[in-house]
């Protein structure tokens, strides 16, 4: 009996891995499309082999006309696949951040909702050429390694569990996989629509990337985005433990931050602050903070947002927060805001 | 009296603090192109004010028509500025590596000595847009955080010293600059020629994702590549104090450096082998040896480039070279290769 396609065959060892880490169920976050649509064949494969439960949700955002029938589409291909139980999830999209962002924020609410109410993690189709947009877009704001590194296959945030177990896989290579098991797809126009960054990044600019570097340029992209995640995994971990070990109640010692190597110094005070419930820390608060610590010269208290204040006494940082140190009361739009 | 223009006060600005760190004389690499020229201006205006004694050097790739008399033209301005010496080097650029990467390595090997003969630090005028160009290139090369890490201002290799004070300088600015002193700019038609693979992003690539991206783009690269610099120095000085600690006479202990995170066992690992000789480590020798501490489960040798071996024996890793490990001997392609 000849394998299955190759391009089956690798969906299936990209997901068993990841699946039969845990016992917990599994929904598959499916739009129509080739790379969710592949993920969710895949997982309904191996789960019943790996004693998974194993379901499925389609979001309907209600921004197209017929999405709602488009929904009920995809849920009936979904309980072909053997996927139980598929639930397809209306949602109201606000204004807010765009349109690509509200239908963002609409759509994990609603899967992290579903997920838990069937106390399951959430599989997401993302793809290598999906990691690589990422990375582009992380680098073009500038906003430091971590957004650089992109996306992790295994994350949790707020109580969910997010699980992208196709990280390595190729778009071709997805729809590739429908195309061999008769899986129809649905392209969403949204996803050629030049109004969005992400499509032109995919649509134009990886394409000439590829064409002046010589190619391989999104898998490139993709290994240095894990490479990047190693790195600042292990100084994020190394930061929280010198900062649980230097820490106290009096403060943060000055002398045995300002020895540590810059990389270290800025992730103990970033964690110190945010302990502290300091709000929206940029750039030049912790290039500010860090002054007292490898530029001291006798300053006195820097101002932080959210009206708190650090001030350096005795060799020791002390924060100074809002309530006790007099300063003003925060302004409305200093309240602090949740991680992202 | 009206202070200088912007653009050259910037110029002078960002050449200040590096000329003050040391009193070693200064050669400045100039093309007589815009960088190298406004760059040559700053250090000739500040370099008397430090105490610091500044020449440059030009070099003659002998490569285009009347590139001699070119070279001639650039050091008599260089002389007008008030630097000396000012040299004049005719370079032969070899085959080797296309003709971006031979002329680079003529020229490169030409201001090394230069710089020896005249126990001078050698100023590059190196942009933040050139370091913008060199992270997309590290980028799309998937080597890794620190070639994505760009430039570093000072860098010190096989005993020259690199000083490139302008990664934080605009393009625009050096050319302002230029304007500003009525200096004549020399357009090296190679700076326009397509061909190039650095010619192309900038020409193409980076203002495609300044558009797609809505601007700020080459500032944003830099301040990444800072970034990241900062976290794999951290982790090199990290990874280096615990393989001095770990590495014995007898090799390496597998538990100790088993328990490291990644990012900082794949540096001990890599620091380990380098020392003992190996050349040519790719990912995937790295990968093997990895294994042998993570993934025990009795396997035997891996084989490592230029015929040597890692054996795990008795909890430890040894390093077997092929004098004596009775391996074949290395092929002519294996031999070691000096660092880059």
């Amino acid at each position: 009996m000849a394998g299955p396609d190759p391009a089956v065959a690798q969906l299936r060892s990209a997901v068993r891995p990841g699946l039969t880490a845990e016992d917990r169920p599994v929904l598959v976050a499916c739009s129509g499309g080739a790379d969710s649509l592949a993920l969710a064949a895949a997982v309904a494969f191996e789960a019943p082999r790996a004693g998974v439960p194993a379901g499925a949700v389609t979001v309907d955002h209600g921004l197209q006309t017929g999405s709602a029938e488009r929904a009920r589409q995809t849920a009936a291909v979904l309980r072909d696949l053997g996927l139980a139980p598929v639930l397809v999830v209306a949602v109201d999209v606000g204004a807010g951040g765009g349109p690509e962002g509200a239908a963002r924020t609409a759509r994990y609410a609603a899967l992290a909702r579903a997920a838990a109410e069937q106390d399951a993690r959430v599989a997401l189709g993302h793809t290598l050429d999906d990691q690589a947009e990422t990375v582009l877009l992380g680098l073009g704001r500038g906003s430091g390694p971590r957004s650089v590194a992109g996306m992790v296959e295994h994350r949790r945030t707020g109580g969910t569990t997010w699980w992208r177990p196709l990280l390595g896989v190729r778009r071709t290579t997805t729809r590739a996989a429908c195309a061999a098991q008769d899986l129809a797809v649905w392209d969403d126009p949204w996803n050629d629509d030049p109004a969005y960054t992400r499509v032109r990044l995919r649509t134009e600019v990886l394409p000439l990337l590829e064409q002046v570097l010589g190619g391989g340029v999104a898998p490139a992209l993709a290994r240095t985005a894990a490479l990047l995640r190693a790195d600042v995994d292990a100084l994020d971990d190394l930061a929280a433990g010198r900062l649980a070990a230097l820490s106290c109640d009096d403060g943060l010692p000055a002398a045995p931050v300002a020895e540590l190597p810059a990389a270290l110094r800025t992730r103990v005070l970033r964690g110190w602050l945010r302990a502290g419930g300091v709000p929206d820390l940029q750039a030049v608060h912790l290039d500010a903070v860090d002054a007292l610590l490898v530029r001291w010269r006798g300053q006195g208290r820097v101002d932080l947002p959210g009206g708190a204040g650090v001030v350096r006494v005795s060799g020791t940082l002390n924060l100074v927060p809002v309530r006790n140190g007099g300063g003003p009361p925060p302004a409305p739009h200093d309240r602090e805001e949740p991680d992202a």
